[in-house]
């Protein structure tokens, strides 16, 4: 009994494969009907050792499904593993009837789709859990075009809200001393400033003014699932390049009195809507607070996504002054931030539209339409300062006009922040970007900005 | 800001609470009024800050409640945190019109206790998942009378099963290295063979020939959740008192081919029934392989709780031969075991009665009538040898007349004994365990047993 | 090869032993006539593994001496291993004559003991340095008795220094969490107030405002070099027992300003006169400021060990006036504190003897005869204060007349001190200290103190 | 006190020095004349806390001294810091005269060069002994042409053999998840196959059937000393190429009976001859061996550097056959061991001529001239094989004609190869090196080799 107990186990069903295949070749091929009968058998289980080895199975086999396998595979999900509608309507007569609390049960279980206790016994198997948020990773990338298998996507959500609970995340700082196996994801997952190399690692992390922290699942082992970059510095930060090659905010660590958190990147697609961040900024502050007494601002430092594109719809809305959209059109001049004359015309218009995109400009539901905004406002933050040629990488000139942004997490006005936000869909800012905001009305009507 | 950052909200709320109780004495009196307020302030929250406090306040009110007030607070969560009969109605008729996903999903939403997103919410309070567990005991202790309260319950298993989940739980290692603050626990939770202080502890632990594993979860810290103890053992022990008192198997240590189960216990009352226990024999067994490549055999030595009780019920059974239940009437002489002659003629029929109890003893499930049976023939072990004079303490002379019994796991066997088990009933046995069942026959026909 | 490599050398070593032992038997009997012959073959072998093994049998044999048979051993020890006179004659003769380096060198090797290099290699085998801790033990003790066994003990405190080195010290924090393996020895360990059980310990150290510190050494495991007991503290602390009783200070956490040093205790005898106490002191209000920086004093509460042997001995100074020596005398009387009237009477000539005792009592180095007062004037500390009914212990009562000390550390006073000790035996002590110490001249003179 | 402690003492040095140098301008130049005042400052020192202060003040001065400086600094080391022969002659008489221990231990004393205390001193500081391993790595750089410094490194060489003791040694892993701080070492100081980046280091150690160990010292973090790459494989492996390349042995890890040492790196230059290759290698077999159980062989891939120029001289030795030295003077074309017909010639001569290298060429105290080979010979190992283009690199084809040698550790040939090789020089080497060497002599007297 040298060996390995529960791998034996599986071993001996994985022999019955290997044997069944050599009988019968083509028994195991790995498409989608395959699967299915797996996963049946795995309902069907009643062993917990079995069970193990049957998820098992049913998980090897699910990765090496072909694309369009894993599409026909899904679709039986969604048919063959919902709720049956005959059990449903079955159990609600029974409880229309008796209104008590064993009728009830029963018609809460049959509403359950099959999938719910599915996916509960696939997570029986060695690294379930990271295999099925890979599984609803590769659903996420076929819901655009197959809005069907949505019912799919609601089992994965309910389920990993309750196995991703807050409680079950453990903070860990990320730095030079942090295994390798840990830093290679890093470097992969960094979505917002690319990492090129283990040097420019080293520069983001293996700083005295530099910090990141990261969440973790125990289930999930080293795997990241968010993590967040932060730089120690004198003032608000206003300009993304310095921190970037690792500059020092000044010589004597006690000027710092802010954190400015510079980067945040989800690191698994499959937890998309899962959400972690604001748990991680919260805890984050509080782990800072406790290490460095000193700080007094916590604020980030952040990209506007979708500001550029929003700029060339306005362009092409003829209400708007002509000066004004004649004066846009030079951001399609190549390195405009490079000629000084040219770089102080666009600033006066440039930092006005952008307060009037971020407090002004809606989505349907009344939200704000930059991304990066909702997040960091629904967290309670104020949009604080908006920093001109922030980020003048290519990137950054692309997407925002180079512009950058501080939003800052004011302890004492996180809550109300919060409640107005989600209430009224009010945008907590400054005066300074109130200001812009209605200087940028007064462009708009063609008036002289202040 | 030089101080804890949710603390300080929480404290914000707090300090509220403090005032609003100053000018308003009683306001937060722990009854279960207020505690009712407060969940349902928890359930209308949508700010997570604020969840975190308000979910802290309701469990800070929950532990202060007396146990007339948690009794009434769980009759109010039975009414008026349940799901909403006339919203699933209208749910369930949506449904049956339009029969598709959505609809379902409406129907599932309007099923689902209130109770449940409550729960959720409560857990992430700083030690939620603990003081859920413990709210869990207390309601356990509650249902024996108030059996109107189990739909509560259901909640809590529906959630436990997904937070409890296999692949959350660590397996440790527990030795005379392990924190002294685990240790205690250790010593509190020993349900099968008492511990009586840290000498006795070091006796079960500290000894080349002895291991003790247990499961933790990451969200509840240092508390274990079930733990085992094993003794190394040349052959399959047969008696308990010298592994208790620390005496050594042999001089070798290469001679131990045996794992001996000699004690399982559940730590936290409020996860019955959420089980982990055949999970942490089959991974101890998989971790003492590796170690100890030499061990052949894996086996209990366990306790048979309810067969004296049993005896005495078959004692009164008219259609027993008398000379049996005379002989049996001779365990009510105090120390019978010392006095070799009747030892050896109860020796002669309650072995025999003991296999007849554990093999045919059926409760109303057709399932063996003792737990421990149950629990291990359940898990795919084999009801191996009986042995008399197991355990001489007064506690296993007077709820088994001193037998124990060794159930096998063998590797070859357990899915087979498993499936048996669960599909007939089948209880897997050695060849002198069925001998003994069936000389049992015998005597109780009045023949004389081989 | 499926084993132990080092091992396995050593059992063929071993095993070798025991062949001969049968063959020959008697001819491993361990005497000091073997040890010396095992140290022979040890000093003359020049293979790595088989020193590693000659160097455990060495110690295995050492290890079941009898008392006498290691005096025997030590005196052999001490004749023939130690440096050879003709060989240094020579080295010196050579030296004299070239006066160069290789000559010099040459005579640093002909000066040292054999012994020396005998350690070295003794320190090769597993858990070699903790066995010649425990050797020099032994020495210690027959010290006292054959002086001329003292070369030895230099050879000892040469290695030693080397080897605890400070920077090879780890402080460690003990607290509940620590393993129980470590617990049992600061138990066994605790020199000054006694630590009964397992209770008892979780007292000192299992609350908010309780700390302890302990260096380790990477070679001798998990056994404690000294640790340091601490109690957070409003104010100074004037009496030991609330403290030992666990009492806490107060409630808000905010208001201790103080962190009183209640116990020091050397673990390992074997390491007399190798200080590392100075250290831990210095480490630990390190590690103290850096966790609490409210703290402001640090300062000890000290046992005052000698001072009613002290006491009693100018009782029979017939120069002393009467009526001092019959009051004092009043110290016989059993629970003489219980008494108001005679606690006061004692009271207000106890505490201005014990300032002089500590302050101009003078051992013949012209030192502080009290041993703890050396220690902590040694290390810079102001002699602070003296606490009637300090440790009204039997052990404090019957030592010290009930008396405890503060020793209080002044980071900006700490050097000054120290020199002032080290050149000219100056003891600091505070305004109140001084006073006293007048006050108990005048008594001595028959004067009324003030 | 809201500061470090030790800190502020050695600040308030600091800052002293700082006002001096501002009143004084130069006064603290970095040269060694101030230097040598720290140094004796220190050593007249008798407060501890101003010892740590003034140890990092020296080393502060010493870090920061020009190359010039720093010979300067080691020279007065060398005359000013040595024995006082006066002293020497005056303890030598006493003891001439008294003969006893008193009298040896204060010759002793005065035979001790003062450098030892104050490098004991200087060990105080933090980080000290790492700086002083760095300081001994300029003293060694000098000493190839200031021999008179030799005793100064004699020094070094006592403190050192007694602070890197074998038992103060932590053998760790080094894998993918070793962090990222130690990892970028192990490339810096990889000595033998160069490792060019992180993934050529992912290449290394990320794979099955490779592991990697070092030796660490409590007292120098996370500095390695010396490390060990291993490669597991089925059968001794010839060839190092596919290793590096990260090349798998096989599918099967049971088939690995061998591992492969395939590079061993000192880290520490000024470490130099404090050896622990011996103790690594040794200890690494049993890691694996408790580790892999079938592993059945312990072997190294080892280089053969001066072999090639070796050749070069035998070339120019008259009395070698002529034909045999115009086969040799093949090595120069470029790529030889392309061209298949020239490397079976080269093949026929050079395997023969590497084993008489190895075995009979020998250094002037009679012990192999390959430095490689005495390493392992030393150690008990045998000279298993020679493996023909077991190096292709460049470098292998330029110091060894391509060639890599086995040297095999066999467990119960150890001790007896080691004691051969000390007492008599012998070359334990297997049959088929055996006949290499031998044919080697008959191609150097022109006779056909078989």
């Amino acid at each position: 009994m040298n060996m390995m107990f529960l791998q034996e186990i599986f071993n001996n069903i994985t022999q019955r494969d290997a044997l069944l295949r050599r009988r019968n070749p083509g028994s195991l091929t790995p498409d989608h009907g395959h699967l299915v009968n797996a996963c049946q058998a795995l309902l069907a289980s009643d062993g917990e050792a079995s069970s193990i080895a049957l998820a098992s199975r049913a998980l090897a086999i699910y990765q090496r499904l072909s694309s369009a396998e894993k599409t026909s595979f899904f679709k039986r999900l969604a048919s063959e593993f919902a709720a049956d509608a005959a059990q449903i309507d079955e159990a609600y007569a029974a409880y229309a009837e008796a209104r008590d609390n064993d009728t009830l049960q029963t018609l809460i279980d049959a509403c359950e789709p099959r999938r719910q206790e599915l996916f509960r016994r696939l997570n029986l198997a060695r690294d379930g859990t990271y295999e099925l948020v890979k599984m609803r990773e590769d659903l996420l990338e076929l819901l655009r075009e197959q809005p069907e298998l949505g019912p799919i996507d609601n089992d994965f959500v309910h389920l990993f809200s309750s196995w991703f609970n807050r409680g079950f995340l453990m903070l860990k700082r990320i730095d030079w001393n942090t295994p390798a196996s840990v830093l290679e994801k890093i470097i992969r997952y960094e979505a917002v400033h690319e990492i090129k190399d283990w040097n420019d690692l080293r520069r983001r992390l293996d700083a005295r003014d530099r910090r990141c922290f990261a969440f973790f699942h125990p289930a999930i082992g080293d795997e990241p699932l968010i993590f967040v970059e932060v730089a120690l510095h004198k003032g608000l930060p206003s300009r993304i390049q310095p921190i970037l090659v690792g500059e020092e905010s000044g010589d004597d660590p006690e000027d710092d009195d802010t954190a400015a958190f510079f980067g945040i990147s989800n690191c698994q697609t499959g937890l998309r809507g899962i959400s972690f961040g604001n748990f991680l900024i919260k805890q984050v502050v509080q782990e800072l607070s406790q290490e460095l007494p000193q700080l007094k601002y916590f604020v980030t430092l952040s990209p506007v996504p979708g500001f550029a594109q929003w700029l060339t719809e306005q362009r092409e809305d003829e209400q708007w002054p002509e000066n004004l959209r004649n004066t846009l059109g030079e951001l399609e001049t190549p390195d405009w931030h490079h000629d000084a004359v040219r770089e102080e015309r666009l600033k006066a218009i440039i930092r006005p539209l952008a307060a009037r995109y971020l407090v002004e400009a809606k989505n349907a539901k009344g939200l704000p339409l930059n991304p990066v905004a909702r997040f960091h406002l629904g967290n309670g933050a104020e949009l604080h300062r908006i920093n001109w040629l922030g980020d003048i990488s290519s990137k950054g000139v692309k997407q925002a006009a180079g512009l950058m942004v501080n939003y800052l997490y004011v302890l004492d006005d996180i809550e109300r922040n919060h409640e107005n936000y989600t209430a009224k869909g009010t945008v907590a800012c400054s005066n300074e970007v109130r200001d812009l905001a209605r200087r940028a009305r007064k462009l708009a009507k063609g008036e002289t900005a202040k």
